[in-house]
């Protein structure tokens, strides 16, 4: 695992509750770790402690920016039922803490009943393959680090990446990791925040996020993500970013909703 | 406030930071207290801790059903900055707890800023005028106490009330307290989980919630709610349901994202 950026950059110290950690430089947005990689890791902590493999449901609530250095991350093991176990996690940077989090886990495998419907209201991106599609080559975006750790591939380059935005705040495109790294449940908390933000399409330079969350539906096939992103309503700054994640098979792996603000 | 049944069943005993409560037996589903509810109750009581009025996001991770009957609230406020503040709480039910929960308040009036563009992606539900609508009349529901404590219109009979589900998992409905109460931000949590699943119109009996995340986008103005309600991902049993709820005005005041699995 720790021949891969992620993995090593995600890596726990000590057996638990407690554990330390080092928030990476190459994760974020200029001083700032990104918050989808804060809840990757919480909830990877998070994990530690529950007796189901998958973290079905993450959320983040971000009290203060996370500076990359030296980190301490608690856990608690709220309950662990029959199907569904509850942690909480915070991690703390400098003494204080910046991010709280809550996580339910299950065994996908087992916990579901595939005697109910399916009903599927929505498809995956209709994207060309990703040879046919615009890559956002390494460096691109100055200052953002995280866009070096990730492939994107859209149809056409986005509107913000050359001070056209298209009043539109919506776009669909492919995503990998960089490296090769397959995307999994552990990784899926961080791929739902690490695309450029829907709002720049409005001309919005820099938002900060209040709470994320993040539901996880499947365990993703190997390959390309195809992801979704928008933002239906803003106001005085606030807004949401709705997000879903379609792995190489065609399967909703995850569906995340923002509360984010913008920054002044 | 007393006067109303809604702020009767939410009364906080105490100081603070530990409340009593008494969870209704009006509030919920056979022997269940509405998530919703809860979620409502112990978003008062970090509101009690908050030094800014308005939750503008509050979430529950639901770790057992809680029944009615007395229950105590343990709250904490983890940090408060210059414009948000963060808390957390949760309920105990006969010494085991039931929901844990966070919340982020600010103060809408002063916290966004008007500068920025407002952009809104969707229009309230149109429906007809409310005396147009067919009423849902009290104790239609069978067993489903809290929904004689609201009013619901909606512009035909939903399909699984008379026992053909449409199989199409989305409404568009109004809604309000049947006592006359306004909706206002502390209300709002209740809303979005007090009406009808959007997965009864795919034949699907009872549902429970994992996790409820509800976003507070501004105060309701006084009068009826337009709400959508949908669910777009169903397998195994779990799904996300979305809810909307607009004031009167046209204000979108309210979007909510659960996480649920289908009872068996």
């Amino acid at each position: 695992m720790g021949d891969f950026a992620f993995d090593a950059a995600t890596r726990l110290n000590g057996d638990g509750p407690n554990f330390g950690a080092e928030l990476p430089g190459e994760w974020g947005a200029e001083l700032s770790v990104n918050g989808g990689f804060m809840l990757a890791l919480l909830t990877q902590a998070m994990g530690r402690l529950a007796p189901f493999p998958d973290p079905i449901v993450a959320s983040g609530l971000y009290l203060r920016p996370g500076a990359p250095g030296p980190a301490e991350i608690r856990t608690e093991l709220i309950r662990a039922g029959r199907t569904t176990a509850f942690t909480q996690a915070s991690l703390w940077r400098n003494g204080k803490e910046a991010v709280r989090a809550t996580a339910a886990f299950t065994d996908l495998e087992t916990a579901g009943d595939p005697s109910w419907p399916v009903f599927t209201g929505a498809t995956a991106p209709a994207l060309p393959p990703p040879e046919e599609c615009v890559l956002m080559a390494p460096g691109t975006v100055r200052g953002i680090s995280i866009a070096d750790r990730f492939e994107y591939r859209y149809t056409e380059a986005p509107g913000w990446f050359s001070g056209k935005p298209s009043g539109n705040p919506a776009a669909e495109f492919y995503m990998r990791f960089r490296d090769g790294r397959e995307p999994d449940m552990a990784s899926l908390p961080l791929f739902v925040d690490a695309a450029a933000p829907a709002v720049l399409e409005v001309g919005v330079g820099r938002v900060t996020t209040i709470e994320l969350t993040v539901h996880l539906r499947a365990r993703p096939a190997p390959g390309w993500l195809s992801c979704r992103v928008h933002t239906r309503f803003l106001s005085d700054g606030y807004h949401e970013e709705d997000f879903e994640a379609w792995d190489s098979a065609g399967t909703l792996v995850a569906q995340s909703r923002q509360l984010a603000l913008i920054v002044r």
